[in-house]
């Protein structure tokens, strides 16, 4: 579509100094996304990998199952708009989208679906695949040296798929943190690759929604530079997702399911 | 309704070493919105300020001018659902919300609204309204003073509204960084305060969202410690916002209408 970056005319001022001079800024861009001729929603996004965001973002909300429930997807690069053919959906797909479930939700037993789609696309994940914390600090140092955007503007966050050495697969960059996950969930489903024993590393804060992404697309390990919320946990602890945060340099906090992150080497 | 942060067990992983501690995390939880026994929408939050959250979100949206247009607000603290009972709205609250304008977007003449309540509600800045740099840099330092929640536990956004001394005169804080200016606001309009005349400190990035949300209060000045993006800065200019980025101690990058930004003592 557009590129993903613009130069724009900036003063640099500090005490007693202004100077001008062409910053780098992110480029933001609305994207309405028709589904069966009817709107569904409007992701503002870095105008990159659409077709993989898309693709992430209608799995996520549990209207297809992978790319082969597609029929067409048609994009007009000017006016920002992508229509999605998806002949196997059986209910209008505004009806559930965005609805809260009341019955299951805040204080009572299971704490934590508040949304339709989630409940019907979140599964817990199981399996003993573990990484070591070397791993763990190595796709961080990896993901923030791809980051290159993020240097050049700031305000980009970034999300990569790290095998168990700690080796990147995947990396993708927006403006919208939820997005970089659905661009990822995108590619893993277009590619046909298996998300179950994979890293997810993040810049961005672990909140309910990032954790509600990363359990559909089934990886079991997040891990992120910045911090969870409560939500976050809660719902990582029950859906079975290892979350590390605050992680910077060769540390790292774990909160749920910390058996997966191992070593013989550490002391306990 | 319940408290702002929980305390969580966590393990502290560094190269060799495993250690066990209490951390702080910030409570996030959902609040679904009826609007006129509709449902209009679930704000994912931190559950402080609730009553200045739904006035400020619903006159982000248009739908009241001010706590005036409430007949009644009632919440189900346990359930989290709130309920607003608005007699003078004629259409169905939901029929625009999220509705996106597309003859008016995307390079043809006008750049910028994207969805229809923005372009109700947003106005023009005008007004000569000046501060200084110092006043600028000073508001900034006291936001993060006021962030002791931030230090606690990380991943809150913080906002604030500063008089032209740097001076702050309310300070709130969310888990969404949408939240922090709709908290804002509704406070504003609860306590008829005239935001025409302050500037707007926040910790989050510059989104259009985030700039409309400055220009529906009818705020002049945004500044933000992080990146702006360039659909935010276009907003800004076209609205009649000042924006300052990066504001770090005692530099900050002045992206639009820097008029508002001077002093004598600053070498040009």
């Amino acid at each position: 579509m557009a590129e993903n970056v613009r130069s724009y005319k900036a003063k640099k001022i500090t005490l007693g100094h202004v100077q001008e001079f062409d910053d780098t800024v992110a480029v933001e861009t609305p994207l309405t996304l028709y589904v069966n001729d009817e709107e569904f929603v409007t992701l503002v996004c870095t105008p990159d990998c659409v077709e993989e965001l898309i693709i992430g973002f209608l799995a996520s909300e549990g209207l297809i199952r992978g790319p082969e429930d597609i029929q067409s997807l048609t994009m007009d690069a000017s006016d920002g708009i992508v229509w999605a053919s998806l002949p196997r959906l059986s209910t209008p797909a505004r009806r559930m989208f965005g609805k809260r479930i009341l019955t299951s939700c805040c204080g009572r037993g299971r704490t934590s679906f508040y949304f339709f789609n989630d409940a019907r696309t979140a599964r817990k994940i199981i399996g003993t695949w573990t990484v070591s914390p070397e791993a763990c600090f190595r796709a961080m140092a990896s993901l923030q040296q791809a980051s290159q955007l993020f240097h050049a503007t700031g305000g980009i966050h970034h999300a990569a798929l790290a095998q168990s050495s700690g080796d990147l697969v995947a990396v993708r960059a927006d403006v919208g943190r939820h997005n970089t996950l659905d661009k990822l969930y995108g590619w893993a489903l277009r590619e046909k690759f298996d998300a179950t024993q994979v890293m997810v590393v993040f810049s961005g804060r672990v909140s309910s929604e990032v954790l509600l992404k990363v359990a559909k697309m089934g990886a079991p390990i997040l891990l992120s530079k910045s911090a969870p919320t409560d939500l976050g946990l809660r719902l990582a602890d029950e859906l079975g997702v290892t979350v590390a945060g605050f992680l910077r340099g060769n540390g790292m906090n774990v909160y749920t399911h910390a058996e997966r992150i191992t070593d013989e080497n550490v002391t306990k």
